[in-house]
């Protein structure tokens, strides 16, 4: 797709915004028959669905449950089952660790073994994130040879490793057997490629089992998810935009960087998002705006704090308006129906609007409206070409 | 996808009339919300609709604008990213040059060149199309080894080159290098299979500058898009028909030849068309009957006059239903939005209409009317497999 696109791009002076409000997508509550989305008041949102074209977005596949990353990725036009990013990446990308080009990362857990040496608690019974912080300081000047060694805290019990050196390889089995009474496991190379990364990480273990004898509970660590920054077409080049993206949240500037977007500093809140959005309108063409409430309500399994959620998001609309975008996009990276209290696999809801849009039936943003839309239900890699052809910015494909 | 359906085919005697209105999707004029199509009094056009199966096809993917070439490719049932038409061929195939498997094609520009041999005009002033047929006239004799040489005129500037003979290879360089201020390019072989092709191109240009010196302001050439025919699957044998064109303009009748249909002669009118249709029923079991009016209003902006080519397209519906087709189907290659005065890369209206397609709620024949239709949004190379299943001309797959 990528490869289509990017010989039909044309520059031009248009401005894109891509809402992307996280778990946006919901389930009916049973007693109402009606979801979050159908429970909120979105008199924004509903008036501009009705001059929108409106659709629903499918991220990976029937059935398949997208994870932030790969959500994320399909909005900005890559195929998430093309371009992967591990677990590893994803942890350290999702606490703005300065990644690079075959830096090989790893999700740490610290763990309880007992004296024969097995798993007693694969999570160290969740230590506070201040112990993991002192327990990070202990590892972190370990020395292997012939490469930097990074680990960094994240919360409670996990942590990030990161290797840095010339010829590493991230094709590395996990050390974490996934389950009580076992020891943890050597790491093996699943590539002939890797057998000295696997024999770094091994050494890295052993060293880190010593120093860390005497920290009962959080006496071992646990490492899986090994892998390398995935080698993505640069999102700028690609489209020919100046995009910029505005998160709150860490793991999301992290997935936008991750594609070249430029990433700007802004607040805790989404009213600081889109302050900072109006601050740096003239500098770039093409703005991603994430908003976490609906999903970290959806994922509290809490109905009706996603349905304020949803209303809060509502009242930003004209002041984002105000700015006469001339693409206007709000979707999500995944549903997060609160009767789940998780990420679900339904699509989700997509309206974009553009003076060439052309009209629908759809006049409320909700799943059940959405899917009669014209935009019907696409791919969530077939979006960013919609959102440039309604800005006008591709040529004809043929003549 | 024609692999699928080959072996699945079976003969009988029903009819099929494909109606391609060329640019048919529109969108809304701003000022009243309402489309060509749903402007238009479309009598016919909607009383077939209630009575047919309707939806939107979508001809490359989401975003994605065709040109004239990829459209008409989808509708014949020929995946548009699988199948691609060069520019030099679709330029031949736009004059209807007899070109054969092995022509290598050009689009040729006259250009012009200072005395230091740089560009000072991509288009040599436009160039009146007499002009154009003269200076064809002193090219057309260049001699080169082992090959037949054609130079034919097009329109203003425009020429079309082929080379023919043994062992030709259109993977070459252009030599236009698309900007004024620089010298045309050699041409390069972009694979080694090539080079003696390009040696011949570069000896042509070579030759056409010194029989151009004395044409100012056409004192030069400039040559892009070289291509050979693609390898397509027969249409007449893949599904098994006799397949007739009837189309008024001759890009339209060099694409159905592409594909292996015969090409109907007749005059210069939708009226011709019909007439010739009229007086073919019963040589031929697939007819595709080309309707221009809608893109050239399109192209040319034209709400209204998009609006009368549609009034006036619904007026011959009944001359072709008294035919009694068993299936006949009206959508387009692309939408030619008038208020874009371009291609449009929206989905475009698709009515098929037999004994077998089943009915949905749509009673109007509209972008908008047809986005709810039981047909959904279909990749274009999908019509083919459904107009054939509804002549029961494909037995099932598997047992």
């Amino acid at each position: 797709m990528l490869d289509l696109i990017a010989p039909l791009v044309v520059s031009n002076t248009t401005k894109i915004v891509l809402i992307s409000s996280d778990g946006l997508g919901g389930l009916p509550d049973p007693d109402t028959g009606r979801s979050e989305l159908e429970t909120a008041r979105l008199p924004h949102l509903d008036r501009l669905a009705a001059r929108s074209a409106c659709g629903l977005i499918r991220h990976v596949a029937p059935g398949i449950t997208p994870g932030s990353g790969p959500g994320h990725l399909g909005l900005f036009g890559y195929d998430p089952l093309t371009y992967r990013v591990g677990r590893g990446v994803l942890e350290a990308l999702g606490i703005e660790f300065d990644l690079r080009a075959g830096d090989v990362a790893a999700r740490g857990n610290f763990c309880t073994v007992d004296a024969q040496g097995v798993i007693t608690d694969r999570r160290a019974g969740r230590i506070p994130t201040e112990v993991c912080v002192r327990l990070t300081e202990r590892l972190r000047d370990i020395r292997l040879p012939g490469v930097d060694l990074f680990v960094e805290p994240v919360k409670e019990h996990r942590f990030v490793l990161v290797l840095r050196g010339a010829g590493l390889d991230g094709r590395l089995s996990e050390t974490d057997p996934q389950a009580l009474g076992k020891a943890p496991l050597a790491v093996h190379a699943s590539d002939p490629a890797a057998a000295r990364t696997a024999a770094l990480v091994n050494t890295f273990v052993a060293e880190a089992r010593r120093r860390l004898a005497d920290a009962a509970p959080a006496n071992m660590v646990l490492l899986r998810g090994f892998d390398q920054l995935p080698a993505l077409p640069r999102f700028p080049e690609v489209f020919q935009l100046r995009p910029a993206a505005i998160a709150a949240y860490p793991m999301y500037r992290g997935l936008a960087r991750l594609v070249g977007m430029e990433v700007l500093k802004t607040g805790s809140t989404f009213a600081d998002e889109v302050a900072t959005l109006r601050e740096h309108w003239e500098a770039y063409d093409f703005f991603f705006l994430h908003y976490k409430d609906t999903d970290k309500a959806g994922e509290d399994g809490d109905f009706a704090a996603k349905v304020e959620a949803l209303e809060r998001l509502d009242g930003f609309l004209p002041a984002i308006e105000e700015l006469r975008p001339d693409v206007l996009v709000v979707t999500g990276d995944h549903a997060t129906p609160a009767v789940l209290a998780a990420h679900g696999w339904q699509p989700v809801p997509l309206l974009l609007w553009s003076r060439y849009c052309g009209a629908d039936a759809v006049a409320a943003f909700s799943e059940r409206a959405c899917s009669a839309g014209s935009l019907g239900l696409i791919a969530s890699q077939h979006l960013m070409p919609l959102v440039m052809a309604n800005a006008l910015r591709l040529t004809k494909f043929g003549a």
